[in-house]
């Protein structure tokens, strides 16, 4: 046994040592008023009732599966222990979330405190929040196979060929987990938001006249609730899954290496299989240094802050990359391809060019997410000038414009695909996969920063603190953008990558040389696959669509039923636009005696009801659909319907995510105010209302349905490889 | 010389004579008062030029592109003279346009002259337009194809395996040239009849309030030429070249079973190359006698009278295809499948059978497109509804209806595709593609009669004729809308599997046994391919709204500019609402000055130009698209991206049309009146609003991309085909 495999999941221990320093270091800062101090509480507890409701209901379908897997395990090339690695899988992804969470409803409010005095420290708290959730995600992934290999190993041997790939395959089991937590938790919470979302925009803003954030509506916990479970656990889940994946693929494809006579004094033949887990396991070291090149002094600009971070140790990461390839793999050597049944060299310099295409790829990616969202860019400033014709030109232009932004990444990774697989055959685009998400600790940090801040301004809000403090939050949340773009550029590139990496992994577990497009079934099975993004697209939205109605339902009987609420409203209608200081006492009196009679639990409950009924159908259409088209089409068809699914996948979620953040921009940027041909237009404006309607539909887009379709394709893809050896 | 190849052009003739038979007797029949003459003849004028303008610049791309296919010519396997097949299949396809248009554009006020007397007259004109295009587009495709295959026959010889091919290689130069002209005249006539219609809803219908099809508003007669250009000879030079493609592979995948024992009494070995031109010819006979069907008795049912003469003649055809199948085939034979060397038996009754999937198939896929789009059904119902809150809410249903109705569809294609090919192999798919298309003469005789009655209404409208003449004609267009919704299906099926058809066709002429998606450039070209109808879609979405702005700047320019039309429009609002005959005469007056002030002319020209201009690229791009990915990356990944291309344009041409067509019918659902939680509500109300919005986004979705989308996948396969010699 190599001391390296005890090594592994050492840096998963670190990773897990410094989230819990950071959480108990922003659990110690302070809360600031009563007021904060409430509608905080109201916010945690709101976001922990829904993780337990969903936990209740996954748990159910988690021994389900386990059990399933457990029975149908083939004893020779598997073992029932994988039932094992699909809980313990499931259950890092939802610890991830619950860390995530947690650290999240502790650093938002605790941010609003800081931004009434200082935008430094805010960010020190908002990106000290994020990074417990970015170290706990890659620690628990880390650990968690690190640990799984190690001890079973021990208990299979890895001395053959058969004992290694029998290891990989009960490993397998802890993707499958991870993935199907990840794909529920993004749906789950997705759907949540939105519902929130909406339900408190369309009665709350629209109807009843009140701002966003306001405490006299009711939805407007579960709005706050929502940009914690779906933003924050969600994406949370979401990159584990990916950062597993990615390195499970890499795990088996590398296992084909193993007897190589060039490999023999690596690591006992192992290095290739062993090689993303180190990578994750430094990638976690400098995440960790990155994390603390991210501070600002007063007057400092913040965007440069996260920057030094991010570029600065994903410019590390390269440099640590070609050490450890250098260090672990053979100068070169000769493949032979039992799928092709051709020979070809591969050098370790290939396979760190592979991993530079895959960082590569994912910056570029991004970069053209910022421009294809970004406030003052063209894209975005042809849909705010849209607008001037009303909602229908408005939604013209972001849906052109969505469309259109799908080109050049999908050229970035067809360049990608070619060029990982040049250097290093499928082994290659696993290890870019890999490459691209070995800083995904601190990116993450980056990611979750961003809801953080906003849900700070939420809070200061609705605590009515002074304007400069929801400036400052503001600030901070728009600094947040362009990292985040960047971010999603790596988690839809990540997906595609991995989604083929385990398609590789598929194909070598399933013992299939071929996947022939011009057979029926092939051809059948990618038309199939091909469909089902749109259909769990269609699903996401229309539950977004009945769960705001439900929502919107329930507003409304409040307004009517509270009669506090019905005074209030009276009040505030009365003293339209006027401030509030200038109203009579009474008037005064009757908004005050309102406060907190909202019944927000009320809407919380059936936001996260209706979330977790509406989530089920979609998700387990993933995990359905390969077992069917497996079973009863054999394993070429659903070779066909994971490339289908991958394809259109990457599409719509490109596709969907691009369209949604550029509506959401193009109203800011109205709301900021604009001059178009010498008229200039702001809040309330016609082409503002009309720019409403365009986030509106947006949203489901960008925050249910496009993040979710990464989650589908490599599940999809490791449910196949999971039943791989029933099936071939 | 098989006698049956020198009868195959006679079909085509007797089809063009019934053309001219139809045509001349459409253009006897009586035209109405001066007024509906004068507003007719403008809109024949306007199409015209249209269709000129169009035409002048596509000459210039079909000779550069013919000399380009002489030159390049492989002179053993083909020859420069696939450049005549080039010239002459464009020319056709233009030739089906012009014919069908010019028919189109005489029978629409006589329809309307007749619908001032009888709904049964009416019927029977409006449909005679329909099947002089109908019958033109099948005559042409029969007599072109049938003429070209005898000539090179003749000059080439088809007495061995090499020759054979050869002349079929030249002959798909015709299916080329007219695919290039169809995708041109769709996207072309799509982007103008949308902008027209945009360009008049918006500036004349909302900013000034004249109803739709008013003469005061300049953009009317563009609107209506644009259903010409748009709907009549778009959709010609589309099913053209369906048929001509769904043909032509089959004829390619034929060609390989020649020389074999089992057809060596069968036609000279070339009865699977000569069966879809036999199945064609029957189809043509069918058809006119279907056309006999289609009559109705003042009182009478005209749905009845068009499923009788579609689903008469189907019904027809499938026996005859039964006959005509069991007398050229072999009972049986064995294939050795040069793609995958295996062997496999095929018989007469499996070839027959694979023509009767087909055929259910575009019934099925029509069934539900017709359920998704049709008036009273659940989806409508649901955006409907989601219309009570407002635009936001019904783009979302919308979008997720559209979504969603790709399901059914899919799965259906799926189980045909393995349906037909189980049966006969890649030549079951192409036979089936044939035999879904053996009746469209018929089949495009009924769409073509939706426009028609469309136009009839306006220029009923226009011509201020009593209002029970515009209800005659709403009553033909409301019948004709489940026909044509069988139509799509039909167009959309085919599409799907004439491309599969050329696909298989494209992998015999470049020689490759497999296209693998488990390498590198396979799935680069699956990613680049599936993304370019998104590509495409954007870019004619986006010329659309390029397009709708000239035209709105230009109708608010004569209305700011024509003192006629400014004083008509400010009486007009100041009697807004009375009826015309309780006007002050001086009002009266006034209005009747403006009557033919507006410069329509100026309209038609501005989305000619426009058109035109922003045709040239996305049609363009699907042409160079697969020779740029075939020179540069090979044939396998070429066939990797012909693979994407259909997936994704199928599933998009379908969520698109359907998409469209629910928001277009939640709008007239609204307008003719709902009831809704006991609330009633029509034009005008706020549900309306909704829905209009919905429709304006769903126009450039059905009516622009959408369609297109079926002549993208299936130009890109057929330039493949044309290229494969060169590249393999």
């Amino acid at each position: 046994m190599e001391s390296i495999i005890y090594i592994i999941p050492l840096f998963g221990v670190i990773a897990l040592i410094y989230t819990f320093w950071k959480a108990s270091w922003v659990s110690k800062q302070e809360v600031g008023t009563e007021k904060m101090h409430k509608i905080s509480e109201h916010i945690a507890e709101g976001a922990m009732s829904f993780l337990k409701a969903e936990y209740k209901v996954l748990s159910i379908f988690v021994v389900c599966v386990a059990i399933l897997l457990a029975v149908s395990a083939n004893p020779v090339e598997s073992s029932p222990i994988i039932g094992v690695s699909f809980l313990v899988g499931a259950l890092c992804s939802a610890l991830a979330g619950f860390i995530g969470m947690k650290a999240a409803t502790k650093a938002n409010v605790r941010t609003t405190n800081k931004a009434r005095t200082s935008l430094g420290k805010a960010l020190e708290i908002a990106f000290a929040g994020g990074s417990v959730m970015g170290m706990g995600v890659v620690g628990l992934g880390v650990l968690g196979l690190g640990a799984l290999f190690l001890i079973y190993s021990n208990v299979f041997g890895v001395n053959s060929l058969s004992d290694l790939n029998r290891v990989i395959t009960i490993i397998t089991g802890f993707s499958f987990g991870a993935s199907s937590i990840a794909l529920f938790a993004r749906v789950g919470g997705g759907i949540y938001t939105k519902a929130a979302d909406v339900g408190a925009d369309l009665v709350g803003k629209v109807e009843a006249g009140i701002p966003e954030d306001h405490p006299l509506n009711p939805a407007t916990i579960a709005d706050n609730v929502g940009d914690n479970v779906g933003d924050v656990a969600g994406m949370g889940a979401d990159l584990f899954e990916s950062y597993v994946g990615s390195i499970i693929g890499t795990m088996v494809l590398g296992a084909a290496f193993f007897g190589y006579p060039e490999f023999a004094n690596k690591f006992n033949g192992l290095s290739a299989v062993l090689l993303p887990l180190v990578i994750a396991g430094v990638g976690i070291i400098l995440s960790i240094v990155g994390t603390f090149f991210v501070r600002v002094k007063e007057g400092g600009d913040p965007q440069r802050a996260l920057n030094m971070g991010e570029f600065g140790s994903s410019g590390i990461m390269i440099i640590a990359l070609y050490f450890i390839i250098k260090w672990m793999m053979p100068e070169t050597w000769t493949h032979e391809d039992p799928l092709y049944g051709i020979t070809y060299t591969i050098t370790s310099t290939g396979i760190f060019l592979a991993t530079v295409i895959g960082l590569v790829a994912g910056v570029l990616i991004g970069i053209l997410t910022e421009y294809y969202t970004g406030q003052g860019k063209k894209p975005v400033n042809d849909i705010v000038r849209q607008s001037l014709t009303g909602s229908a030109t408005n939604i013209i232009a972001g849906l052109g414009n969505g469309l259109s932004s799908t080109a050049m990444p999908l050229i970035i990774l067809a360049i990608s695909i070619i060029g990982a697989f040049h250097f290093g055959g499928l082994y290659g685009i696993a290890i870019a996969a890999v490459g691209m998400l070995s800083n995904t600790g601190i990116q993450l940090a980056v990611d979750a920063y961003g809801p953080i801040s906003d849900n700070a301004g939420g809070i200061a809000e609705m605590s009515e603190l002074p304007k400069e403090v929801r400036q400052r939050t503001d600030k901070l949340d728009a600094v947040g953008n362009t990292t985040a773009a960047i971010g999603k550029g790596f988690a839809i590139g990540s997906a595609a990558l991995t989604a083929l990496a385990l398609f590789g992994a598929f194909m070598t577990a399933a013992n299939i040389s071929t996947i022939d497009i011009s057979k029926a079934v092939v051809m059948a099975g990618l038309f199939l696959g091909g469909m089902l993004p749109f259909l769990f697209s269609s699903m996401a939205m229309k539950a977004v669509g009945k769960a705001a109605m439900a929502m919107i339902e329930e507003v409304r009987r409040q307004f009517k039923d509270i009669p506090e609420l019905t005074n209030a409203l009276k009040v505030m209608k009365k003293n339209d636009g006027k401030e509030q200081k200038t109203w009579s006492d009474e008037d005064k009196k009757i908004f005050e005696d309102a406060d907190g009679k909202a019944e927000y639990g009320k809407c919380v409950e059936i936001s996260t009801k209706a979330a977790i009924r509406q989530m089920l159908i979609p998700g387990l259409l993933a995990v359905v659909a390969p077992v069917i088209i497996g079973f009863f089409g054999g394993p070429e068809m659903l070779g066909g319907l994971l490339a289908g699914v991958t394809v259109t996948g990457v599409l719509m979620a490109i596709f969907q995510s691009n369209a949604g953040g550029a509506w959401d921009n193009a109203k800011k940027t109205i709301e900021e105010g604009v001059e178009i041909n010498g008229v200039k237009y702001g809040k309330g404006s016609e082409p503002h209302k009309a720019a409403v309607v365009g986030d509106t539909v947006g949203d489901p887009f960008k925050d249910t349905s496009g993040p979710s379709l990464n989650i589908l394709i490599k599940l999809m893809a490791v449910v196949s490889l999971v039943i791989a050896p029933l099936i071939k």
